[in-house]
């Protein structure tokens, strides 16, 4: 079912230049891949929704364990928050792979967009760099990968954290990122039923003819209130644009014991979707400890409660916590920089398997390093 | 001499959408302008590198002159610096022009470069957003615009503190940056002699030919050693690779008492050009306060010395700073975001009154705003 590709980007020359010959001048030229939003779409239909998130889960398990702090270094993010002419942040997610790659995602979430704009709420384009030289190596669409990461990210944690033998989804918030984390689920789970709520009956309703083309025939699809979902699910996945100072979007009722929560929304200061009683009594994963405290449902912890080991933490010694898988558990997803890294690099390998994508001069590199007008004479 | 487009590239559509009519399906596309190496040469050469470089002067005048750190919000750069595989660091340089315009330039400093990847020190790309939505609106090519930029800056500077009259110009290191500094330079001083160093012979014996094309026939160019430099120039530009501690690049000795330096090197946590005694003693302009205390020669005067206005507050009141041209003045020169969005957006009209360029989709934005895989179905 996983078809990983074992060549890796990082094998790819790292500074790719073509001399040009011109008029008997050689001129270098150095080249950036870029993947267009219809090149990822060729590769997506190429090689297959479901074979394409089984190894974006697989990667990213992979990478999650392998993952040591002082050689892939991760900083918060930071960036621009404002509350006009939207209300809306755009940030930069910078990762680097001593000595590697350098991958930097500039995300966008403006939760106006699909009634002001008619565009998602999130936008991104992801970004690699060669650190021998600063070369941008790779530009592309991280719309659609950040998707697709986030919905592989709590297939994880849930694999680690849940009930195996779950059976019973919630989704609390039933827009763009509802998609994926039923997707990656499904994977992952021997699903049957799927109680929805979002609070624009709309989004609820038109979610089951949105998943229409997963194969999800089999499973049973209920709009549900919050308190029916909170009841009955085995796995809760929060991903909602609850205003800051809003949350929760749940009250602490009466819940499976067993609850593991995938908490997704939540990625903005001021921004919570959980109640802090469930967090305070639940086995509480960051994806990203030091993120999470700024903006993800650690906020609420910082000062009143126990947050656990981040994910990466988890699934390097699965044995070590599967007795959680009993408990209650929130995975605190804020979106962690190495996951767009391995979305990234999955997709260049396919563009390269495949001979997808295109490249362009993006950095004006004359013959005479030392003059920076010599590109203009050719 | 100077053309000065008026439209402003902020009045243009700030989500560009294109309706693709195909199979009986609208597909709405966002579209990213982005110019090329290619496209960034065809507007130079079609505009001329001087009026160009006028331009550029006269529109960063403008924008320092407008400067209000309250509406164009400039964070200090962050980024990465390593010693593997080669010294050097990649860093993004954002700014936020309420509520019209978000601009980051990614840019890389590797000093091997040219000896190890035959690549300019120097490399970098640009883009901008849309804050109403997150768009990425633009891309393109900032190594050949940094150096534009850099020039421009250090020109403005002069104009306020060197003597009106200069003559004698004094380059410490003739790379790359030393040609803008030249070209900046010679657009607003009736310069006579140019004295030439670099510790590479190699670098400043080429000097001359790499700037032949400016139409600088008249000046007269000689090889100097840095003490006859500092003697006898009017304005002395230092842009040199000077490792981390291993500065100054020159003595404080004698000196024209109106000398104004134009440092540009210092960009980088204990790398500096100027002595101490110098900075101690003139008046010290940076560009960036924040940030040249961090990286600039305003590093070395944070406990032992006094920090002067920022340029923009010199080109505000201009008359307030005339008596130093009778002084010892530094422009402390590290990069300002506000100077790299002038640029682009000076790009960006010509593009668009030229009709250079490319639009490509690299957000995917389907038409089910809330369905990531939607981008998939046309």
């Amino acid at each position: 079912m996983v078809a990983l590709f074992q060549e890796s980007s990082l094998s790819q020359d790292s500074v790719p230049q073509e001399s040009v010959p011109q008029a008997g001048v050689t001129r270098p030229r150095l080249r950036t891949k870029v993947l267009s939003v219809e090149d990822i779409r060729q590769i997506v239909v190429h090689v297959g929704l479901d074979v394409l998130m089984d190894e974006m889960i697989a990667r990213l398990t992979e990478a999650f364990a392998q993952f040591d702090p002082s050689e892939t270094v991760v900083p918060v993010r930071t960036g621009f928050s404002y509350e006009q002419p939207q209300v809306g942040l755009v940030e930069w997610m910078p990762l680097f792979q001593k000595y590697q790659q350098i991958v930097v995602k500039a995300v966008g979430y403006h939760p106006h967009n699909p009634d002001v704009h008619h565009l998602p709420t999130v936008l991104s384009t992801l970004s690699a760099y060669d650190p021998s030289s600063g070369h941008l190596s790779a530009v592309m669409d991280g719309t659609f990968l950040t998707a697709l990461r986030t919905g592989a990210a709590s297939a994880i944690a849930s694999q680690h954290l849940a009930l195996p033998h779950s059976k019973t989804l919630g989704l609390i918030g039933a827009g763009a990122q509802a998609v994926t984390q039923l997707h990656a689920l499904s994977r992952c789970f021997e699903l049957e039923r799927v109680l929805i709520f979002d609070s624009d009956s709309k989004v609820s309703g038109s979610f089951s003819e949105r998943i229409a083309g997963l194969g999800l025939e089999t499973l049973v699809f209920q709009q549900a209130t919050v308190s029916e979902i909170v009841a009955a699910a085995d796995i809760v996945c929060t991903a909602t644009s609850v205003e800051v100072g809003a949350g929760p979007v749940f009250d602490d009722h009466s819940l499976q014991p067993w609850l593991h929560v995938n908490a997704v929304g939540a990625d903005f200061p001021g921004k919570f979707e959980l109640p802090l009683s469930l967090l305070q009594r639940g086995f509480v994963c960051p994806d990203f400890r030091a993120q999470a405290i700024l903006e993800g449902e650690c906020q609420q912890l910082t000062e009143r409660g126990e947050i656990g080991p981040e994910l990466s933490a988890v699934v390097k010694r699965p044995e070590q916590y599967q007795e959680k898988q009993q408990q209650l558990t929130v995975f605190d997803s804020t979106g962690f920089a190495l996951e767009d890294q391995v979305a990234m690099n999955m997709m260049l390998d396919y563009a390269k398997a495949l001979d997808v994508g295109s490249w362009m001069s993006l950095e004006s590199a004359a013959a005479d390093v030392k003059n920076p007008y010599s590109f203009l004479s050719l």
